[in-house]
């Protein structure tokens, strides 16, 4: 598989097509960003423990039957992956209270939901990643119904595995990010699934082992990402 | 039917408890209020047009088969109405992009769009009514699925009848809310329908009739409203 040219930098990843048009490398950037990108920085060795995260999440998945954009992790950085056409809207999967949803119902972070919860946002920084419904997601053209309740099975059906799989190994998954994508009249899931993307709780003292630690200044970020890969790669 | 003890105050109505314990009395004040009541002013008889406004379109829909709280006028600033138990959900319809929608996802003011949007939002203004989808709905305990699933038919069911009953009437039905309770079992539409509820735009000129004029401080905003229900008792 030979690299090709640049196609696309996003705030994390970098997008490479290749000789094959039906495939795209990834590659896994240290550049950790927060609040729209206003808060930016280079954390050492972050790309290269996200793209081993996301390699073993997503093979977790495809093993459980979950269609993914990930073919196989090529190097330190670099995964190949499924040219996906991106749908421009961002799976917000929830189990517990945190981050913007606390803040936007008034419910303390940290507490348990009754039923899990998916949110829609649009994927547009300009406008804040807006919240969508339903609706909204028709008006806008950007998926068609069947398309959309075939992301939200996914979703939910990618959030029962992650929990059981993470579950095993001491860790709460409290929320995370999805993103999905066209690739030949199916939906596949993409982008990643990582401490960048996802708030995992340590089940025992509750110490986050996310991007929260960069978000609110906690410093030990790239530390607790290096711990997830440790239990992931204790076999369970 | 007795007037007995004042029960609730809200910020166009006060309700009433009635002789009867299935009934309330709604009665319509002139406060006018904004931004989550930080703009706010009485404005001469306004009560007095929402209620006969609001008692037009209630008998219109009930006539259309729309199950409603609607009993009956009573007098200029009085309406019965069923008990209901109020769900803390607002349903905003919108025919045209404007307001808090157009500003949300970048879209022109006066946009069609393409299709029906309905949005949820949480009836709490220490939280600024945030939007809801309906997996916050059922996290919360809000409403059950087939409530909400009601309440949504209904929201599109209104829609149509009111767009087409004001078509005639050479006004535009740009967006509205709406709010609904609990009867004996059953999901009734219930709050009002009104310039204060509503966005309406004269078909010709594109005139706000509407609270948008007291919002935008664009002045007339009773002498639009007068307007609406001069149109409304015009016989089509």
């Amino acid at each position: 598989m030979q690299k090709k040219e640049f196609l696309y930098e996003g705030k994390a990843k970098r997008v490479y097509r290749t000789d094959d048009p039906a495939c795209y490398i990834v590659e896994y950037k240290d550049t950790t960003t927060a609040f729209d990108g206003l808060k930016k920085e280079d954390l050492v060795n972050k790309g290269v423990l996200n793209n081993s995260i996301a390699s073993l999440f997503f093979a977790m998945l495809h093993n459980e039957g979950i269609p993914t954009h990930f073919v196989k992790k090529l190097s330190e950085r670099e995964m190949l992956v499924r040219a996906l056409q991106i749908i421009p809207i961002e799976v917000i999967v929830r189990n517990v209270a945190a981050g913007s949803l606390a803040k936007r119902l008034g419910l303390t972070e940290g507490t348990p939901l009754n039923s899990t919860v998916l949110e829609l946002n649009l994927k547009n920084d300009a406008l804040h990643d807006p919240m969508l419904n339903q609706y909204h997601v028709q008006t806008l053209g950007l998926a068609s119904a069947q398309e959309l309740a075939r992301m939200e099975e996914l979703s939910l059906r990618t959030n029962e595995l992650l929990q059981s799989y993470l579950k095993k190994r001491q860790i709460i998954l409290v929320d995370f990010k999805l993103e999905f994508g066209r690739f030949k009249g199916e939906i596949l899931l993409g982008d990643e699934i990582s401490p960048d993307t996802c708030r995992f709780w340590d089940a025992g003292s509750g110490e986050k082992l996310d991007k929260d630690r960069f978000r609110r200044d906690l410093g030990g970020v790239t530390d607790a990402y290096a711990e997830v890969l440790r239990r992931l790669l204790e076999v369970k």
